[in-house]
């Protein structure tokens, strides 16, 4: 057992569900030396879940399993598995849909994760993909991870940034009906995202100084009249609360040349209004490889962005390039954060 | 003076606004014999504004030039100029803005273009960029050409289509305050756009079976409770309409998923729901050579996707790509239209 690399960060992944991908997208990413190499891991699930993902996928067990009380920041190990082997899933159920005891281990995943960031035996999260109806059948109210570490975390405010391809976005509004967006839609909902995204480039990216770009939610940006007035009247004040709280912040612009520019990096994040503006740009270019970051937590937490899948469950098919991403992107995340903290111990 | 090429469609090109960057566009996408090759042309404006982009970009004056009034289809030259010298623009005004003069003069342009389009003297017209506020000045009540070439050629639904890069996309909404678009959001307005595109590929675009795509409204296709009902509502019952029809149409698809999908071309048109959600991805990745089909005419018209842009007029400094895509586009769609004549003729 070599002690080499425990100078490198501790990544926590949550399996998510037993009953999704989870499972099966961890070992294949983990599979990987590209992404073994960058971090430790310590994986929050179901050994015997993960070692049949393995099976299935031709793959070498690679881990050391653990209970997951016992888990500490300097286990020797590349990968350890924080197992958790009082569930005994493929015993009790070989459901492949939302259930109460899926729900339970899930929740129990994050929970531990975010105590033990909290407590920085590990220095970011990924999480494997949840089911919220398993969620709600164990009597959690939350609809998903990012209210849950909102509460957990004690954070006020909370963003939802989106990396992939050559962008960064970060959501005015997430998860609305389109319609119903005008009634979210306030200077603070527009102040918050660029608020978010300044604090967290400079203190998870490695960006010193930020330089943020915010969409228009009218077609031309509202310029010509009868298209909106939300720029005038909400988006324009947001970005000169912004400008004025020191932030490199530039627009409204039109969002269909934003993007275009973006692909040049002009920016280091796109403000969007609502989530088919931001994340029709994000998949196209990075369908596959999109992660998804919360900001505004006093720990990093990525996610893939996929679901549990439930119905591809079991057949070694799913592609695992987003938890990848994810790990990566966390990986990058939790680097750059040691660099800082060295940074400044060095003055 | 050769005679051949006189089977080639005929592209009638009007200049727009002479204070515009039309008369510059039009003759740098013509001088290249890639795009001259492809058909003979017939540019309706201002022989002097011609002669002085020409001079300012250093080309050779390609082209002849006559009185508008004797235009007629078998002209010898491979471009001509359907001149309006009665309009002294350079001697009454240098303004590079809107004007009742500038206004007056790109009406009759467009005018005459759509009447030899309707009596068959030219197969197409490609739209040189005006301005309202010109139009408006010369008495015109019609926000843009789109209105003027509907009442012109009494058309009783026409549609906005944008060809560019991978993607063909038509707009269910066009330029509507986000907030506003769902006031005219219904089955009507969604099944429109799909019938006028299959139409449209079947008659200019040589698509025998059209396959179309149509986008949701709402994140994740308002599949998820709260996201709003328009899926089911509105969207559904007029794909539903649209089959009964015969026509090969699926969805809604959710946004983000569906345009990166049709980057493999899966469809041959993509029906979006609102401006930016269509917008966006043709401009990432087309952003200069977008180009805008008006759909549901008798005849054929393309514009290239930007405006007069005043504040450039003059410098030579504007960018031809997407006046050169309308055209490329405009000849390929009289090519169709040609052929399927032909097949008729031989039937």
């Amino acid at each position: 057992m070599s002690l080499l690399g425990m100078d490198k960060p501790v990544i926590g992944i949550t399996m998510g569900d037993p009953a999704g991908i989870g499972a099966e997208v961890i070992v294949k990413a983990l599979a990987e030396t590209e992404v073994r190499r960058r971090a430790r891991f310590v994986i929050y699930g179901l050994n015997e879940l993960l070692a049949y993902a393995a099976d299935l996928a031709e793959l070498d067990v690679f881990w050391w399993r653990d209970q997951h009380e016992r888990i500490t920041r300097r286990f020797p190990q590349s990968v350890v598995v924080a197992d958790y082997d009082e569930i005994s899933w493929l015993g009790d159920t070989q459901n492949k849909c939302a259930t109460k005891i899926g729900g339970e281990a899930s929740l129990q995943f994050i929970r531990d994760a975010v105590t033990d960031a909290l407590a920085g035996k590990i220095d970011a999260i990924v999480t494997g993909p949840i089911n919220k109806q398993s969620w709600h059948l164990a009597g959690c109210k939350y609809p998903g991870h990012t209210e849950l570490l909102k509460k957990h975390c004690r954070s006020k405010r909370v963003g939802m940034m989106f990396v992939g391809g050559p962008f960064r976005v970060i959501l005015a509004t997430i998860h609305e009906a389109l319609f119903e967006v005008r009634h979210k839609f306030t200077i603070g909902r527009v102040f918050e995202p660029i608020d978010l995204a300044n604090d967290a480039l400079k203190k998870w990216f490695g960006v010193e100084h930020p330089k943020i770009a915010v969409a228009a939610l009218n077609p031309h940006a509202g310029e010509i009249d009868p298209f909106g007035d939300e720029e005038k009247r909400i988006i324009k004040p947001a970005i000169l609360m912004a400008q004025e709280a020191g932030i490199d912040v530039e627009g409204p612009f039109p969002a269909d040349s934003l993007f275009h520019q973006a692909l040049n990096k002009k920016w280091d994040v796109i403000v969007a209004m609502y989530h088919d503006q931001g994340l029709i740009p994000i998949k196209m270019l990075a369908f596959d490889k999109a992660v998804n970051v919360t900001v505004g937590l006093p720990i990093i937490r990525t996610s893939p962005d996929h679901g549990t899948a439930f119905d591809i469950v079991g057949r070694n098919g799913a592609c695992a390039d987003s938890m990848k991403a994810a790990i990566l992107v966390a990986c990058d995340m939790a680097e750059k954060k040691v660099v800082s903290k060295k940074l400044k111990v060095k003055k």
